[in-house]
C-alpha cells in the first residue's frame, strides 16, 4: 500500500515546510517538495491513494503518554476498554498511547505486565505502550526494572499518594529512584501529598463537607507542591531523572522549573483539564454535576491563576508536554457511588479523544505557537518516552503515523457529537473547536477518514520503547 | 544541478533519521528512505552527483547569527573582509552569518545600511544576513527600524557600553524597545554598565594595571548581570522580545532564566569562548599574550565556575543559541596597539571557522546532545533571526545548505593547521576536535570538498530575514 | 531639672517593661521598677516633675532620618522651614530628624554643608543631623566624604533620577560607593531610572496626558525594581552597604530582600504612604487633585497589592524602617505650576508630624507589633544612622528624648484639626488615629504638653552621628 | 539580698550603655547612669553586694531552648542529669534552659509531662522550662496541647525521622499543626526526611560502611532541605508559626529564607557545632574517633561551605537563634555501642557549657556583633519562647539572670579545664575563647563567682512560659 499525501503544510515541532510525504507500506519513505514528481518521476502515477491536503496541516500523529484504559480502581473499572479507548484516540487524531500496568502492593510486578498485554493484545485501534506502575517497591520489583526495560517498558511510575493502594514511601521512593538512575529508567511521580489529604477528606466529611467541591479543597495546591519539591530532592540525592505527571499547581511548576535552572533533569506534563478547566467552574458546579470533573490532582481555582499560569508554562517550556490522564468513569454506576462522600468519587476524566483538539485551540487562541502544538502533543511525547523517530516526526522511516489536520474545520465537542468514549457523560461538553481531524493514518492505514472510522480492532500494535531520549 | 548524499544520518534539532537528502538545484528536494529508490525509480542513476555519507551526519549548515567583518573600531577594521570571513566560516561548516550593520552616532542608519551591502555583495562564500546596530536612537533611526524590516533586517542591537562609540542610554533604549514591540523586532543587547566599566578601567590604567589580565578584572561579573537586568526590566516594561549577545557570566544567565520563568520573551546567546576559555588561563597568559583573547564581554574566571554553569544552561536551554561574535584582529598592528595600555587593545576573539568543530566536541565530551548541537548552531539561529524553513532543517524546499560531518575525522585546529580566517595566531591554537567537516554545500552547490575550497567569491547571497519566530 | 515619668509601660525594640522612667537634666538617669522608690529612698520627693504615664506607653521619640526643610527643588521651596517643620515633628512625638543638605552639580559639597547648618542653627524645635547629598560626585566631594564624616554626616544620598539636577551616572555612583566602602559611610539611593522616566513623561505630555495621575504611570514599578537592583549590584561590586530610600514597590523589596538572603548589606526604608495611599484613590483623585500625592518614587497600585506587600516586608525585616521623605509644597502658588502639566508639579507630601501616629494605627490594625511600631520608628533609624545610645531606646545615659503615648487617646488627622505643617492641604486628611501623644520631651524638657506646644525655636540641636551600627 | 553591678557595659540586643545594675531581691530595681548615685542618694552604701564590672560586659543571662537532659534514647540515658547538665549550663553563662518532654509512642502526653517534672524538680542550679515531644498524635495529645499551654508549655515538637522512636507522618504533622494555628503554640519540627535516611543508613551498613563518617553520608543535605520544605508547606496550608530546630544544611537555610521572605511565620535555630565543626574535620576523624560527634542534623561539609553560609544567616537574621541540641553521651557505654555500626551510635553532642562562649569566639572574630550575641543567645530565645521580659533583657522587672562577661579573659576549653558536663570526653576539646564568663547571677543570687561554683541543687525554678513574642 503506497500513499501520497499531497500539497499540505508539514508541520514539525521547530516549523513549517510545504512538503508531500510519501508512505510505502507501514512507514514514511519520503518527504517530498510539493508537485508529486522527483526528477521527472510521477509519484502520484505510482502510488495507491492519493489524499489531498491542500490547505491542511500534516502533522505527526498524537501520542497521549497518559492514559489507563479498563484501569481497576476504587471497586469499578475505567469505563473505556482498550478498544474503545484507543478508537476514540483515533478519532481524535492521537496514535500512539502508552497506558500504565498497575501493581497493587503484593502483587508481582511482571505478572501485572503480562497481564495488561492480555487485555490489550488484539483489542487496540492504534499503537500502545505501557508504562509500568510501582507500589510497594519489593525488592523483586527493583529486579524487574531491568527486565522490563528489556521489554521497552522504560518508565516507572511512583505514587505519593493513595495509601494502601498506591502510595510508595519515600524509602521505596528511593530504592526505586536509584535503580532508574542506574538503568536510565525515567521515574513519574503522582505528587501529593497522600498523608495530608487524607486527613483533610476525612475532617472535610466528618463535617458534612460531602460534596464534589469538597474534593478540590481537600487536595490543595500545598499537597501538590510539596510532594513535588521532595520528588525532586529524592531524584537529586540519587542522580534519576524525574517527570512529574498531571501537573495541575502553578507552584508545582516553579518547582520545576527552579530545579532545571539548577541543571536537574526534571520534567513536568500537564493536562487539558488543567489548562481550560476550574475549581469555581467545574468542581464547583451546583449538586453533584461536579462529580464529572473529580480526578487528582483536582481542578485549580482560576481566581488563583493556576490555568493562566500552566499555559505560560508551556510556553516557556516549564511544562514539557501534554498528556490526558484518560481515566473514564460513568456518572451511573460509577461516579454517583460518591453521593454523599465525595471521596468515592472514582477519581479520573477522560479526554483521549480531545486532546489534538484542544490543544489545537490553544493555537487558534494564541496562547501556543503551531509548532508548540505538535512538540507538546507528539513529539516531545516521543523524545520523553523512547519513540521518537519511530512515533513523533514526519521523516522517512518514521511509522506513518500521519494527522491531516483542517484548520478551516470545525469541531463540536458533546455527548452527541464527536464523542467516542465509552462513557455517559462529557467533561468537555460544548467546547467549540476551530479545526478537524480530518484524516487518520496508523502505520499507513487510513484508520478515521473524514467522519468515518475505517480501522478495524486490533490494528494497532505494542510499541516496544527505548530510553527517554532527554538523558545525557 | 542535483545531488544525492545517501546513506547518511541526517540529524535534526529533535533527533535523527537514517535518509538519504536529493537536491535538486539550491534547494532539497526530499528527503527520502536510504537505498536510491523511491517506488522503483532509480535516483542514483538520475542525478548529477552523489555523496556518500555512509557512517557520517549529514547536518543544516551553521548558521552563525553574530559576526563582524571588516568592522571599523578603534580606529582599524575587523581583520576579515567579508570574503576571508565567510570563507573560512565555509571551510568550518558554517554556511550563514548575520553581520552586523553599524550605526555610529549622528550616522543614517539607513545610509550604513546601504554602505553594508556595498561591502558585502559579490564578495560572500555564503549567504549572509544583517542586523542593524543602532547607536544614538535618532528620530529616524526609529522610523529606519520600520523600512528595515521591509529589507529583511528584523532585529536590532543596542549596546550599554563603548560611551561615545556605541552606548545608547536608557531613554534611547527604551524608544528603539518600544519601536520593537510594535513592529516585531527583535531587540538585541550589548549588555554591560559601560559607565561602571570606564571607571574602573581609568582607575586600572592609573594604577599602572595595563596588563591584557585587566582587561578581565575590570569588566566583573556585576557589570554584565546589571546591565542584563536592566535590558530585561526594559523589555519588560515595553513588552518587546529581548535576544542577550554573547553571555558570559553565570549570574547573567540567572537573570535570564528568572525572566524566561516568569514568562517574559528573554533569549540568550553565548559563544564558544565562554565555554571553553577562561580569565585564568587565557587573558592570564604572560605578558601581552592574554591580548589575543581580549574580547567583551570578557573571559570569565574558571574558579567561579562561569563555563560549567554555562555548558549547563546550554543543556537546559536558559541559554539557546551559541554564536561566534567573530570579530578577528591580528597581533601585529591592531591588538598591539595596546601594549602598556589594555583598554587600546581592539576587542574581538576570530573563531567563525571553528564553532561547528568546538561545539561538536561539546557532543563527545557529553556536554551536550548531538541533536542539541544542531540545534543551538542552527536551527534556533535560524528560528530565533527569521530564517527558518530554507535555512536550520533538513527539509523539502530548504536551501540546500548541508554538511556532511564525519565523526571518525579529526580536526587540529592551529595557525598553521586548519586556520583560515586572516589573523596572523588562533584564539583557538591546539585544540582537536573528534570529527571533522567533510563536505559543504551551500544552496546546493559543494564548496567545500574534504579538503578542498571548491566555491567561489560571490556564491554568497545576501538573505532577506522574515521576523523571529519565538515571538508569540 | 529632675523629671520622673512613673507608672507607664515602657516599650524597647524588643518588648515592654512596667517600669518608671527618670531624667535628670538631658538625659535618662535610670530605669526602674515602679513605685518610685528605690532601696527605701523616695524618687517622687527629689524630683521637679512628676508625669503620670499610667495606661500609657513610654517610648523612646521618633526618629525621621529622611526629611526636606526648606529644600530647594523646581524654582521653589519645600513649603515647611527647619523652624515650622521641626516644631510639627514634635508635635507627633517626632524628637530627631535628620535632613538632606543638597549639593546640586557644579556646587561645592562642604560649602552647601555649611549653607545647611546656617539654615537650621538657632530653629529647630527638636534635634536634627545630617545627610549629605552628592550629585555630580567631583574629586573634591570624595574628599568632602572623609571630612563630613568627622562632622557626624555618615550617610550619603545619590540619585539615579533628576538629570541635570541630582543625577549621578553610574560611574559617579561607583566612585561614591568605593569611597563609602572605604570609610564606613551609607550609601543611600533614590532608586529609579530617570533615563526611563523622562522619556515615558515627555511622551505622555505630547499625547495630552497632563494630570497627575500620569505621574504615577510614567514613574513604573519596572523603573524602581531596576534602578534597586543595578545599586544594588554597584554596592556588590565595591562593597558598599547600601541603604535604599523610599521603597513603594514590591518587586523593589524582592530585589533587597534578595540581595540580603545572600548575605549583602542593603537596607531599605518606607514611608507612610506607600503602606496607606495608593495610585487608584489619590493620584487618580478628579481634577488636580491628585497632584497633593504627588512624590517620588510615586504612590503604586493597589490593585498590584504594593501596599499590603509593603506591611509583610516591614514584619520580615525585608524593609527595615518607615521614614517620611517629609517634602511639603501647598497647593496654592506651588503644586498648582503643574496644572496642565504633572511634571511641573513639585515633588513630595508632609507627613513628619503623623509618622509616629500612622504606623501605630498599624499596630492597632494587626498589621505590626509593638515592638515593631518602636523599632520602625525610633530604635532602627537610631542604629542605622548612627545615633543609637543617645537617641532611639530608653536607657541610662541616652538623650531624654521621650513620648508619653496614650493608646486610650484619638487623633483626627486634618487641615484644621492636628495640622501643624506649613502645608495649605492635609495628604491625610480625615485619617483617625486610634492612640495619641500625649507627652513629648526632648532632651528632658517638656516641648509638648497635652495639646499644647511648650518648646522654643532653638530648642533643638545639631546631632553629631556616628557610623552605621548595622556594618559589620 | 540587694546586688550592685557597677562599671560595667550594659550590652541589650540593639546596644550597649555604661550602666549600673541595681537587683533587689530576685529581680532586676533599676538600670541606671554609673556612679552609683542617684538624686544624691549612694546607692552602694545601700547594697549589700557590690560586683565592680569596669571593662566587662553585663549581659542579660544565656537562654538554652535546646537541651536533652538524662534523656532515654536508643536503651541508655543522655549523661548529664538535670543537676550536672543545669549546673554546667551555668559555668558557661547560661541562666535558662528549655528541656524537651518526651512522648513515644502510646504514651500519654501529660503523664510525660509530669513524670519530667518529678525528674528535674530540685535539682537544677538554674531556671528550666518544658517544650513537649509529640509522637504519634494521638486525639489525647491534641487536647493535652490546650492543657499544656496553661502549664507554660507553649511549644510542641515533632519529628519527620526516627521511625518507631519519634517520627509523626505527615497527616499527624497536619492536625498538630492545625491545633497549633487554633492556639498560639509554636510548632517545631526536626526536619530530616527519616524514611530516605533509613534506607542509606541500611544500605551503607549492608555495604560494610560502618564507621562514624558514613553517619554524614547516610544524612545528606537534601534529606534535611525536603523535610524543611515540606514542614514548611504543612504550616503554610494550616497557618501555624513554625521553628525549625538545629538547622545545618544551607540548603535548608534558603528554604526557610524564602519562606520568610513570602511573609509566612517560619523561624529557625542553628547550634554551635554547625558553626563550627565538619563531616571532613570530626566526622571523618581517624577510626572510630568521630563517634565524639555523632548528632542529627549531621555535621556538614567545610567544601560544601555550610557553616559559612550558616554564620552570614545569622547576620542576616534568616537563622535567628543559636541553641546546643545538648545531648550528651560519654565514649565509653554508651557512644561505643555503635563500634562496627555507626548507626548504633547515641546521637548527641554536649555544648550547654560552652554556647555563650563559642559564640562570643564569633564576636571577636567579626562572623557577628556584640549586639547581635546577645540578641541570639539570650533576648531572640527569650521572645520566641514566651520567657521575655523576665529573661532575655537587662531591665527593671526582669528576673535577675546576669552574666559578668569578660572580653579580656580568656578560656580553655576541655576535658581537663573548663569541662564540667558529665561526659568522658569533650567536642569542643582544644578550643580556645578569648573571654570568659567571671559572674553568673541566677534571680538574683551569684551562683558563679570567678572559678567557683557557688550555687546549689535546687536553686532553678520551673519557668512557666507564655506565647511566642513572634506571632502577629
Amino acid at each position: 500500500m503506497k500513499t501520497l499525501i499531497k500539497n499540505g503544510t508539514v508541520v514539525n515541532s521547530t516549523g513549517t515546510a510545504s512538503a508531500d510525504v510519501l508512505i510505502d507500506g507501514e512507514t514514511i519513505a519520503a518527504v517530498l517538495a510539493p508537485g508529486s514528481h522527483l526528477l521527472g518521476f510521477d509519484i502520484e502515477k505510482n502510488v495507491d491513494t492519493v489524499i489531498d491536503a491542500t490547505g491542511k496541516y500534516v502533522i505527526p500523529g498524537g501520542v497521549d503518554a497518559h492514559t489507563h484504559m479498563e484501569m481497576p480502581f476504587g471497586g469499578t473499572n475505567a469505563s473505556d476498554t482498550f478498544e474503545t479507548g484507543t478508537r476514540a484516540a483515533a478519532w481524535g487524531g492521537t496514535t500512539s498511547i502508552v497506558d500504565f500496568v498497575v501493581q497493587y502492593p503484593d502483587q508481582n510486578v511482571l505478572d501485572q505486565y503480562h497481564a495488561w498485554h492480555e487485555k490489550a493484545a488484539g483489542n487496540c485501534a492504534i499503537d500502545y505502550g505501557f508504562h509500568q506502575i510501582l507500589s510497594d517497591v519489593q525488592d523483586s520489583s527493583l529486579v524487574a526494572m531491568d527486565e522490563l526495560i528489556k521489554e521497552g517498558v522504560s518508565s516507572f511510575k511512583l505514587f505519593m499518594a493513595y495509601k494502601g493502594v498506591f502510595l510508595s514511601d519515600d524509602g521505596q521512593i528511593l530504592r526505586a529512584f536509584q535503580k532508574g538512575a542506574q538503568n536510565g529508567a525515567l521515574m513519574m511521580m503522582h505528587a501529593e501529598n497522600g498523608a495530608v489529604i487524607d486527613v483533610l477528606v476525612k475532617q472535610a466529611i466528618e463535617a458534612g463537607n460531602t460534596s464534589p467541591y469538597y474534593h478540590g479543597l481537600t487536595r490543595p495546591w500545598q499537597a501538590e507542591e510539596e510532594a513535588t519539591h521532595r520528588a525532586i530532592m529524592i531524584a537529586n540525592l540519587t542522580g534519576a531523572p524525574l517527570y512529574v505527571v498531571h501537573v495541575s499547581a502553578k507552584q508545582a511548576v516553579e518547582q520545576i522549573a527552579h530545579a532545571r535552572d539548577l541543571g536537574q533533569n526534571v520534567f513536568g506534563e500537564t493536562c487539558p483539564q488543567y489548562l481550560y478547566l476550574s475549581l469555581e467552574e467545574q468542581l464547583g458546579a451546583p449538586g453533584f454535576e461536579g462529580a464529572k470533573w473529580v480526578c487528582s490532582t483536582p481542578l485549580r481555582s482560576r481566581a488563583e491563576g493556576h490555568q493562566h499560569h500552566m499555559w505560560q508554562a508551556l510556553r516557556t517550556n516549564d511544562i514539557q508536554m501534554v498528556s490526558t490522564d484518560h481515566c473514564p468513569f460513568c456518572m451511573k454506576g460509577q461516579k454517583d457511588m460518591g453521593i454523599g462522600d465525595f471521596s468515592k468519587i472514582p477519581n479520573g476524566i477522560g479526554s483521549v479523544e480531545h486532546r489534538m483538539d484542544l490543544l489545537y485551540q490553544g493555537v487558534v487562541e494564541g496562547n501556543i505557537s503551531l509548532e508548540r502544538w505538535v512538540e507538546v502533543t507528539s513529539t516531545t511525547p516521543s523524545r520523553m518516552f523512547g519513540m521518537y523517530g519511530k512515533k513523533g516526526v514526519i521523516q522517512p522511516g518514521a511509522d506513518a503515523d500521519v494527522v491531516v489536520y483542517n484548520p478551516n474545520g470545525h469541531t463540536s465537542i458533546g455527548l452527541n457529537k464527536t464523542h467516542h468514549m465509552n462513557m455517559d457523560y462529557s467533561a468537555w461538553e460544548g467546547f467549540e473547536i476551530d479545526g478537524h481531524v480530518d484524516t487518520v493514518l496508523s502505520r499507513g492505514k487510513v484508520i478515521v477518514d473524514g467522519d468515518e472510522y475505517v480501522g478495524a480492532k486490533g490494528d494497532g500494535k505494542y510499541f516496544k520503547r527505548g530510553l527517554s531520549q532527554y538523558l545525557i
